[in-house]
Order: structure tokens, then sequence, then C-alpha cells
């Protein structure tokens, strides 16, 4: 196999930089945007004047590093695998433990398709306490911790910009669970990176098949294409053949966190029969996909039995899938979501490979019509109190947010989330500001997910061109990264982070003196703006 | 000359319909789309429930019209024409009086570009004040009062919705200054619109060739497409050969209020040279326009002679051509910009036709690191100056704004402007929240344009995906236009404008109920909506 679409030299002007640790042996990765000088002709005479390069945050991982070649049969180099054998709190078990993982391990029938590269799993030693969540409680600054406070700063203090973010200050917020660093154990691949309302806004894209279309090629294919264009996280919402073996290829070539929720899988594992979900299955499927890296599940905990009658006063009743199978289940066996009855054994689970809950809004709004209705901020309550539970296990919580809200409706939103769920960091769809404009919902969304980006979420959930519509390809991607890198950069800026705006300040800087090579290679995307520039310049000179 | 782009059935499902007024014999263009029923399988049964049409606003004009063919040599039917016979205030002149109007009407060589239908123009007859805002201040309710009326209901209530709109409530507005309703009496093929906070938020589109591309067909065509697609008015910023030939078939075949920035157009009378503009040769251009039936102009009469100086501290200096245009007059003659020392007789001749001033802001921001700096706030002190010479002629009044601006510095310019322009309507570009897009500048201003328009801007200014990197071609036009109705839209919801939402409603129980057809042709761009949709579902059956 093979990703035909990444060229390593696709950033003009720009370098793979890496800046060492000061307190764990670690190298950070950036990216350096190399200048042209500025020209000045004063009395006749030429002047030049260097124009100071710019850092930036660069989500691509080893892809754009000339000095590495990358085998995707063989998985990216294991970054944190130092790291990870150093630790005493850690065992290394001989063998995956999960049913399912065994059988598909054993079914040679597979073969073809499986990643070769086969690590054993890690997990907590008997009785300690390992998420970075735990260490940070106990004042441990971990690598990952220190590689994030670099990461966050891109090189800004070394311009004589103050920042709040150090080392001490990344434990801190980790510890108060106002942060979250997704980062499996058994996931060393990634780099490492913090989802946080004091830091740089993140957002994740999603990727993953259907039944109907595309195969494993092409879902590593997307997911390396979306951390190039500056995914943060990923999550992979496969629902086709082969979900085991699809997870295992993009977790072992994903550079940045990996996201699932499990509950669908595990009712493929049922043929899509909702009513023969059970526990078991469910609990099996979390220690399978824990034990091949996945950085943090999306569980719908906080969708009660009784919401599947409130959501009768709706326009849209529950478009959230998880949302749905799960009030769904409750329904049929009369019984409340076996996914809240159970949450602390799911979080017991959880805390021995350190991954992250995403706590997801199963009741989230449809349509703005349906937005701040009591169904939503009911299950907002619930979050709430399952996050406490999460934290009580030293699980690290992020909340999930809507959706479809009109403007004036986000801040009670984000007013709400702080509140109840005790800063826990916001992951936010959009929210879509508007219904009207299928074929742009990526505009929709990013106006509101740049203002309640602003407002404090941590995170924003991608949304491409081609939401309610059908499936994205790769330009969708594209399109749809770029847009929420846009909110994103735009609430750093308007949030007052460290050094935000420097590189705006270097783009108007080279636009007023026309260096255009500078100004596409400041740009999200340069090969968009070089390409806009030539077409309409080809017949000039 | 034929328009090639435009089909009258390409807004599939819907009908254009026309509602009278009750005060004045007028006829108020609507786009009614309408909807399947609902179908449900209720205990075998099949039940059908009907779901009503949905009126949306047309900016479209007769075009879409089946009932009206258009002849673009022969220009638009005259709408407003028997209202304007019909008033005594008027004086019909027997030739237009510019000079340059005159040399160019004898120039043979233009023959063959020359639109052929020539009006002769209107003008305020002596000693009449003829304005929508002379005739709303002596409590009069023209039938272009009446008309916006209807209009902005979009028939909301018939649906039992109410409204704060009505012919008075239009008058007041106007009268107080706080919406302008752009109706040059010699542009009666326009159909008026209303810019004021307290209506939905109108776009504007921005079109003109230079002297290195497109000829007049193309102008025209996209002038029309983009007032297919929602512009709400027109600015023709040509630059190149033939501007005034160009502008009479812009202006006849227009169903929106057109604008122009006039010192482009004395700018070329006088081969560039800054130095050489005359106020003589600039009121010349005024009457030239004005009887051609330009509906408002952009004029910088508030870039001072000062703020040359005062831009040095500016990371990008002064980036509005009209504002550099006239400070660097202002320092080459040692004098003050004449816009500003000739104002009140400028606001004489504009009184004298219904053109509207639009203040222009030619000390707006070139970048985020520029915005809400003391030049571009001393110039909205000028421009609330002038707001009160120009309302003493009754003369209409918008404001023009920002630029690039960082969400969190937006919040001010709208405070500022309401405060220091007593609450004349803001007109704003954007504005762009970061400058790190090129490519993307549509989606970087429409985030600010939508946070903007919600607090108070009347009308928002596109600003397409060619920005800063080329002229637009139609498909950017496309792009441009929907990515800002999408932002009014968002605005006009978070504002409350009576029944805004029933469109989005509409969407969302139609895609709650899979009524593919209905969501294609509720959406703003059905055939992008369709194509998207249709592509990725052609192998499904």
């Amino acid at each position: 196999m093979k990703i035909e679409n990444i060229d390593v030299n696709s950033y003009p002007g720009s370098e793979k930089v890496y800046i060492d640790g000061k307190l764990h042996p670690i190298r950070v990765a950036m990216r350096r945007v190399n200048l042209t000088p500025t020209v000045k002709i004063i009395d006749g005479e030429k002047m030049t004047r260097k124009n100071d390069p710019v850092y930036v945050y660069d989500t691509s991982g080893v892809y754009t590093d000339p000095d590495v070649s990358v085998d995707i049969n063989a998985g990216l180099p294991r970054l944190r695998e130092e790291w990870l054998e150093r630790r005493e709190d850690l065992e290394q078990l001989s063998h995956i433990t999960s049913d399912y993982g065994r059988m598909r391990e054993a079914d040679k029938s597979l073969d073809p398709i499986r990643f070769a590269h086969r690590y054993a799993p890690r997990r907590a030693a008997e009785g300690r306490n390992i998420t970075q969540m735990a260490l940070a409680r106990q004042g441990i600054i971990t690598p990952e911790m220190e590689y994030v406070a670099i990461r966050e700063n891109n090189n800004a203090e070394a311009l004589g910009i103050k920042s709040h973010i150090t080392p001490e200050f990344v434990r801190d917020e980790v510890a108060a669970g106002r942060a979250v660093i997704p980062a499996n154990i058994n996931h060393p691949e990634a780099e490492p990176m913090i989802i946080g309302k004091n830091f740089l806004v993140k957002l994740n894209t999603n990727i993953g098949n259907s039944a109907l279309s595309s195969g494993i090629e092409e879902e590593v294919s997307k997911a390396v294409w979306s951390c190039y264009w500056g995914g943060d996280t990923l999550m992979d919402l496969s629902t086709g053949d082969n979900i085991h073996e699809t997870r295992e290829w993009i977790i072992r070539n994903c550079p940045v966190p990996v996201g699932t929720v499990p509950v669908y899988q595990a009712l493929e594992k049922v043929d899509g029969k909702v009513e023969d979900l059970t526990w078991e299955i469910y609990r099996d499927t979390l220690i399978e996909q824990a034990e091949q890296g996945v950085d943090y599940f999306t569980i719908h905990a906080g969708a009660l039995r009784a919401h599947a009658d409130m959501v009768q006063e709706r326009l849209t009743g529950i478009v959230s899938r998880g949302g749905s199978i799960m009030t769904r289940w409750a329904v049929i066996h009369d019984q409340e979501n076996f996914l809240y009855t159970h949450f602390d054994e799911i979080c017991e689970i959880l805390a021995r490979y350190d991954v992250a809950v995403s706590l997801g809004d199963g009741l989230r709004p449809g349509s703005i019509h349906d937005a701040n209705d009591r169904s939503q901020f009911l299950e907002l309550d619930v979050l709430g109190e399952l996050t406490e539970i999460a934290w009580r296990h030293n699980v690290q919580v992020l909340i999930e947010g809507p959706g479809h809200v009109p403007m004036h409706k986000i801040r009670e939103n984000m007013e709400r989330q702080i509140d109840k769920c005790h800063e826990a960091p916001f992951y936010t769809l959009g929210p879509l500001t508007t219904d009207i404009a299928p074929g742009y919902d990526h505009i929709t969304s990013a106006i509101g997910a740049a203002q309640i980006a602003w407002m404090g979420t941590a995170m924003i959930c991608y949304v491409t061109p081609k939401e309610h519509l059908a499936l994205p390809n790769l330009e969708d991607v594209r399109n749809g990264v770029i847009t929420y890198k846009i909110a994103a950069h735009a609430a750093d800026i308007a949030k007052g982070h460290p050094g935000a705006q420097l590189r705006d300040d270097a783009m108007s800087k080279a636009r007023f003196e026309f260096r255009w090579k500078d100004q596409f290679n400041l740009s999200l995307d340069p090969a968009r703006a070089r390409q806009y520039y030539v077409e309409s310049h080809k017949d000039d000179d």
C-alpha cells in the first residue's frame, strides 16, 4: 500500500524543525516558514532587509520530514516507545486480551488485509494509576506534558513573546481536568497534543468507510491527508466490513490521536440489531480498541431512556447515531442505557490504557429549531455527573456539544457546559448557524465554530461541504480542514493566544510589499493561493 | 448581446409570485418554493399531509419570471416608470447635462458598443426636495416604501407571524436616517429595497472590468448572475475603457440598486494622474453618473490630509483605493481633500437625483494588525460630521466599514459607528478575521460579517475566494454571494427578523422526512446541493 497524495515538499519555503525538551529527551516537531527579504530602492540604492521566519504548528507528522522515509506497511516510527519503556507503572502483555481481537487474529482469511507488524499491547501494571491525569495529580510532568508545552508556543518565546504555557501549567490544567492529552499507551506513533480552553483551539476530522464505499487504502490515505492539512485529531467512524483491520492500519500510520465510537462496531458484531447489543459485547469492544491504541472513545452514556419520550416535542428527533442506538436499546429492553449503568466499569477499562472519554451528546439538536431544548440540556447535566465519575478514576474527559445552534443561542451552550461539566474541555460539531445551505455547511458551521471556540470551546469537529448530502472525498476533506483551521485560528487570535497573530502580521507585511511567494508560503493552503494567482496571471507577461 | 448563464427554470419547484400593495398600485415580487407532501405509512395505510410553501426574498428580478422575456439590448421593464410619471416634484430633462456624457454621446465611434435605448434623465424640479428621506420627513409613504415593507416580510404575515415592518415603520426609519432606500429616479428598472439594521441584512457584490480583463458582455453577465444568486446591490468598480458605456448596459439591465466609486472614473479622465484631479472633473462625473441612474456613490470625503502622516505607524498603510487617491491628492496640492471641502455641493447634486451617499472608509485597516487604530477611528468621527451635513440636504447616507478586524475587536467597530454616525446604516466589507488564508477569504470574512451583521450592520459587502489574488470569475461570484447569504441569514435569525427561521424549519422537516427534492429546492444553492447528492448516489441503485 502506498499513500499517493502527500508530497513532502508541498509546503514550499518550509522546513521541518525540531525543538529539544529541557526536562525530557524529546524533540518537538514544527514547521518553519522561511521568508524572502524585503527589497527597497532608497536613493537609487537597493536595500534588503531580512524577514524573520515564522514557526507554525505542524500536525503532518514525519510525512513532511524529508529525512524520514515512511513505509505504510511498517507504520510510523514509534515516537513515544522509549518514553513508555522507561515507565515502571506499565506492563507489556504477551498477547491481546479481547475475545474479538483474538478471533480476528486467528482468522487466516484476513491475512491479505492485515497490518503485518503486530505489537503486543501495554496495560497499567496491577494497582497503578497511569493516565496523564493521574500523573499530573501526583505532580509529575510527563514527557507528553513537556512536549505539548513546547508545541503550543510555536517558538514564540525565542521572539521575546511571553507565554503562560509552561510544562507546569500543562500539568496543572490536566490535573484539574481543564485539559486533556489523549495519549493511549498503545498509540506511541502519535505526537502528543493537548485539548483545553487555555491552549490553541484544536480541530477534529472524521473519516470512515461505509459498507458501500471506501476500502482500507483510501481510509489510510484520507487519514494522512487530513493530518497533512491540519487536523489535530482524527475520528474513525467506519461502519463497514473489516473495521478492526482498517483501524489497525490507520492507527499505526496516524501521527495524531485517534478517536472512535465503539458502539458502532459493537452494533456490527450483532449484525446491526440494536436489541441484541449487550454490555459484554460492548465491554470486549472497548478492550479490543484500547489495545489497538485508540486515544479517545465517544461514549453516549448520557442519552437516557427518559429522553426517548422527551424528543417527541422536537422537529428533528435524535440525529446522533449513538444517541439513537442507546435510547432505542433502553426502550426495547425497558432498562436504563447500559453505558450509563456500567459507567464505572467503563472508566476502569479506560484508565488501564489511558484512553480519554469523550462524552457523546446523543441528544444534540439536529436543527436550529431544536437547539437549547430541554432534552439537550438535561443530557448535559448527566454528562456533568459522569465527568465526576470519570475523574474519580483519573480518566480524562471531553464533553461533546452541538450541532445546529443559531448565533444568539451559542453562548448559553458554552456557559452551561462550563458550569455543569466543571470546566472539562468542550468539543463541538460546528455548530451550524442556519440550515438552509446544504453544500456549504462547512461555512454555515465555521461561523458558529469560530464563535464558540472564542468563548472557550477547546476542540471543534470539522464539517465538510458534503455534510447532509454525501461522504466527503479528499478535496472535501481539504476544504473542511482549512475552513476549520480558519475558525480555530480566528478564535486563537481573539483569545489572545501568545504569538497567534505573528503569522497574520508576517502575511500582511508580505502583502503590503508584494512578496507573493511569501504570501503563498505563509497561507494555510499554499497550493490553492498559488493556483488562483497563477491561473489569473498566466496571460500577463 | 445575450446572457447565457441564467435559466429561468433553474430554481426547481419554485414559482415567481407577486403580492399587491394596499396603498399604491404596486406588485412585489417574491419566490415561492412549493413543497411535496409528507407521506407516512400508519397502520398499513398511506397518509399524506400537505407542507406549506415557503416564500423567499428574491433579488433576481424578472430574469426568473417565465412570463417575461428579457431582451438585454432593450433593458429591463421600467418598473417604477409609472410611479415617477405621477410625481409632480420631478422634471424630465430634454438631454443629459454632464459635459462628459455629452461628449461620449457625440462620439460616433462608440456606436457599436453603445446601449441603444436612450432615456432622457429626470431631475428634481426647481426648489423641490425629492429624496425618499425628504418625502419620509414630510410624512409621505412612497410606493418605494410600501414596496420594501411588503418585500421584507416574505408573506410571513399570511402565516400569522407578527411583523414590525409596516409602510409607516419604513417611512419612520428612512426619515430618521436609520434606513436607506437607494432609488435614483433614473434607475426605474430596479426593484426597491431597503438597507437598515431593523430590516433583513443585505449583501453587496462588486464587479468591474479592469484594463486587462473583461468586456461589456461579461460584466453585464456577472451583474445578472450576482443578482440571480442573491446579491441585493451591485457595485460597478470598472476601471478600464468605456466605463460610461459599460455602466449604461449594467444599469439598464440590473434589477437591484447600482453603486459606484466616482473618483475611479474621474481618475481615468485625467489618465490616472492623481495630481490632475479637480473638483470640476469630479463634479461633472457625479452628474454624468447620476443621470445614468447610479443609486449610490461611495465618496471618500473622510480621508483627510492629516491621515497621510498618521498611517506611517501602520503595517499596511492605506489599502482603500479611494482613500489612497484622495490623501495623495491632498499631500501633492498641500490642500484638504476636495471631497471634504466640497461636500455641501456634492450633497446638492445627489439630492437632485436621489442618489444616496456611501461614505467611504478610506482609512480602513488592510490587516488585522491595523484594526481599530486611530486613523480608522478618527476618520469615523469625520464620517459622522458628514452624515449630519448630508441629512441636512435630505441625502440618504450609508457608512462604510472595515475590512480586516479580529473577532474581539468587531464590537467596538459597531458601537462606535452607531454612536459617531447617529445610527446611519453601517455597510462593511467582511470583516476578515484572520489574514492567513488567501484562497478562502470568503470564509475568513463571512465569520466576521455574520457577527457584525448580528450586532447591527445593515449591509455586508461580499468577498470572493479570489480576494487578494485575482479577479473573480462567475463561479467565484456564486461562491461569494452564497457565502454572504449564509452570513446575512444567520444574522437575520439571530436578530429575530420576523419569520426568518421559517425556511430553516421547512428544510429541517424535509431533512428529517428524507424529502430530498424539497431539501434541494429550499436551499440557497439548489444546483450545488443536488449535484453533491447525485454524484455520490449515482452508483447506488
